[in-house]
């Protein structure tokens, strides 16, 4: 018995509508307030809120006491009602977030990604991992609306497949939306990874009036998400974001691509280590068995990980070597993101993904000027940028906000396959 | 007495989306259809009908007998009713257009930009020929609705002002908007060419379902418009569009901004004129005396446009050494394209401009094969390139296109400003 799809019934869009209303009115709002805010008749906003009463979604909550007539009842969201899961698979770390309905994050966890194991094994665990998370919260699983899972692209948004992610070997043409459905028993959305973060830097930030803004996505790989008129542009195919082969250094090592100077390359975190331990900055003890200036392939993901840490850390400490590897790659990100204000005019960049925040210290500033001080740099406006105050999980976060967005907006569309 | 901005009442909504309706019903629409549709109230379609009648921009054309009722009587757009004029400045060519009401181009006309001229001096040449033009096709400009002008950027869209367009010397901040509305006496709205011409292309091609493309603009300068979700991408200063710096060559020239290999100074026509010139494609009389590979400055842009057509001729009859320029800089255009691609996820490009056509039949197919097998691109769907059906006036008549918009589109903003 499949769960979680039902439970808001598809293409209710009044219903969809007045709950997204109530989500966004923190205080609460009235029947009448409902009915003024939608045109809706004063007898459509009592049936529905009664539907959502009766589900759980939402709660009376005191009462309003506005001018001569009698008080109005408030209706507030019931946030610990349902819940979405989100994942996020990275070629170095599995990230898990459980959302309640406002969009909160009441619980997380984090595993190494099984990089030996097949795709079948990998989502077994995921599936594991997600029943371990709900039980360990006491989410009961009739309280679940979906799973949303956040994955390196390219991929095939139709039909779910992830096509051919270039660091998650192994994962070449994988049903992962079909496959994670059957494992969990849950509707499950998948999603390109930087696309997500994009969705949970609008979600969290729904308040503000930034409109259009980059997402600095420094995961094992590099992407940027895009916001345009407070929207994720995904593109043709869903798979927008891809700013790895912007060619940033004329003599710079060879691609993958089979071009030098792509800026992915350069800058991802396993260069950077590789980097460190040519440069003397890490002992040589490393694992990593992929030559500095070659292609990409068979990357120790868990030694890039650990590795990473101490790197960052002795270009924290001011070590000279380690900083003339992030002045370097600050560089190169600031030329390739000059690249893309010009191209999209945009003027507010967020930078997160699980590697950001151990150099954002030694880089964000760096960037920031970098940038302004390109003499490529076509638009006369500053390009702010930031941390994502999301944190590692942004893209976790993400594709739970996906599975709310799914089942709170009201759009005629639904991405939610029946898991 | 300031023209033009009075025609229809700022702000008069159900006015906008009416008018907008009848445009788009070519066949005509009924009092009752457009009820129906719009869920306005009979009465105050039946005032809003009688208005546009009024002020003659629509017309009473036929009855439609529907069910046992009485006939309707069809409303239709009165397309000579009232026109728009656009003007595309480029550094070359300045391009003139009549639109009337329906956006069809009822005349054109092109003239050399006065390249020694200031700004001033050139204004009132434009104001001239739009003088002469409308008198030359009998419009009175009361049935103006204003002017549009195509320029390149960075602009200031707030303040109508041409920032420090790198190929327009004398054009430092220069409020164009307002002197060309003092000079014509019509209200004026301002766009970067490359925008105009990707809202020309919406435009023209409302009936399909292309939602998303991007516009590669091949003028005297490159750049590239885009669409994301029918909506052209403006970006945060109205300034996207600039793909110029994208670096495609290693050691490519040195451009402008002090790095070697970006795209636009490799491809544009003064440089594969200067490479003619080089490789003795072009005998040696050229009256261009900027250094091959140096930035780019004091440009002989008539010289170039007629030299230009003397080298794209010698590639169409498959001149070897001219064949090498085009193929060299079909590749850095496609090396280019690929990272607009990647990032966006765009799948169909419409290329134009200036001057596109003259070097289309030798560049066009070989830029959509080199895209397809570049190993850098991201997305698996194929990425069609056509040439624009518009022509060499594409910005001109997108900078009308801006005007009718302005006018007919139920959208509470004005970009206009009174004349």
């Amino acid at each position: 018995m499949r769960r979680g799809h039902n439970l808001l019934a598809v293409g209710d869009y009044n219903q969809a509508v007045i709950l997204d209303l109530i989500r966004r009115a923190t205080a609460g709002l009235s029947r009448v307030e409902i009915a003024v805010e939608t045109g809706l008749s004063a007898q459509t906003v009592s049936n529905v809120a009664r539907r959502l009463l009766d589900a759980g979604l939402v709660r009376e909550a005191g009462k309003l006491r506005a001018g001569p007539g009698k008080p109005r009842t408030l209706l507030q969201l019931e946030a610990s009602s349902r819940y979405a899961v989100g994942v996020h698979l990275d070629p170095t770390v599995v990230t898990f977030a459980v959302l309640d309905l406002a969009g909160a994050v009441v619980a997380d966890h984090r595993i190494p990604t099984p990089s030996a194991a097949d795709p079948d094994t990998v989502i077994s665990v995921m599936a594991e991992e997600i029943r371990a998370l709900l039980e360990r919260e006491s989410v009961s699983t009739d309280h679940v609306l979906g799973v949303g899972i956040a994955a390196p692209g390219p991929l095939d948004s139709t039909q779910g497949i992830l096509l051919d992610p270039p660091l998650l070997e192994g994962w070449k043409h994988v049903s992962l939306r079909e496959a994670l459905a059957d494992a969990t028993g849950f509707p499950v959305v998948l999603e390109k990874d930087v696309t997500a973060a994009a969705v949970a830097e609008l979600w969290v930030d729904s308040g503000t009036d930034r409109d259009n803004f980059a997402f600095l996505y420094y995961g094992t790989g590099l992407g940027i998400g895009l916001v345009v008129n407070h929207d994720v542009l995904r593109g043709a195919s869903d798979n927008a974001g891809d700013m790895g082969h912007l060619m940033v250094q004329a003599d710079g090592p060879l691609c993958s691509c089979g071009r030098r100077g792509c800026v992915g390359d350069l800058v991802v975190p396993h260069r950077l280590v590789q980097r460190a331990v040519a440069g003397g900055v890490l002992g040589p003890d490393l694992s990593v068995d992929s030559p500095i200036d070659g292609p990409v392939d068979h990357i120790d993901f868990d030694a890039t990980d650990r590795r990473f840490s101490e790197f960052a850390a002795a270009a924290a400490r001011g070590d000279r070597a380690a900083l003339r590897i992030t002045d370097d790659a600050a560089a190169h990100l600031a030329r390739a993101l000059v690249s893309v204000v010009n191209l999209l005019d945009i003027d507010h960049v967020v930078c997160g993904g699980p590697f950001w925040s151990r150099i954002a210290p030694v880089m964000q500033e760096r960037i920031e000027r970098l940038v302004a001080e390109d003499p490529a740099l076509i638009p006369s406006h500053p390009v702010v940028l930031e941390s994502s105050s999301i944190g590692e999980d942004v893209a976790a976060v993400g594709a739970g906000c996906l599975v709310l967005d799914q089942t709170l907006s009201p759009r005629p569309s639904a991405l939610l396959i029946a898991g």
